[in-house]
């Protein structure tokens, strides 16, 4: 029996992008990447699983920090390949930089403004090491 | 002198995500592509533009339907490889197939399931051919 996995279009690294948004405030959290273990996961546990990229491994979104996100609904588009993820944010804190979402730079009279404030210091958040 | 362009992380292709979420509504509207080019016209223009992978071309988007993107606020994430539009979107309709957005797929009981109605047929937006 074909799976739900099947029908999204995989890239030629085996992933997908998903963004993650936030159930009440419709915020939008992030960007990660998926292969299709993540979003097997993601199905099965009601928690957002991603793809690392830059460790190469699968990574359950809070598994060092707490902050996990329990996802409400899991949506794909049109053409298949991208995937969107509404999610309560637990602890609020979607950014390892302590922030509520990753888009926190606002492009502002042609430069990059940091427009957001970090709430919590990722010391504190992962330790110090 | 270094240029908002010159920060974001492009891909292998030269490529970055870019999410255009709905200022009044919230909503997710599509995940699309940009290249130096789109962002830059996207910035200087208020329109959003993006690189159409299938067709290998610059794209403003609407440019055939009409139902152009008009951008209230460029963001970039933490990490400098994804970008969110906020946007006004003219038409109110965002999705090719007629849909307020794209991600009108929703995962039930293990299957992908349409939960966004058709509000116009495509064919009323781009003609025939």
């Amino acid at each position: 029996m074909p799976s739900f996995l099947d029908t999204v279009r995989w890239n030629a690294d085996g992933l997908v992008p998903a963004i993650a948004q936030e159930a009440g405030s419709g915020r939008v959290l992030t960007l990660a990447w998926m292969n299709r273990e993540s979003l097997e996961r993601t199905a099965a546990s009601g928690e957002a699983h991603y793809w690392s990229r830059s460790r190469r491994k699968l990574w359950r979104k809070g598994e060092s920090s707490g902050h996990v996100q329990r996802v409400r609904e899991i949506r794909l588009d049109c053409d298949d390949d991208a995937i969107l993820l509404v999610v309560e944010q637990v602890g609020g804190i979607a950014c390892h930089t302590g922030r509520e979402r990753c888009f926190h730079k606002r492009l502002d009279d042609g430069a990059w403004r940091d427009a957001d404030p970090v709430l919590r210091d990722p010391k504190e958040i992962y330790g110090d090491d």
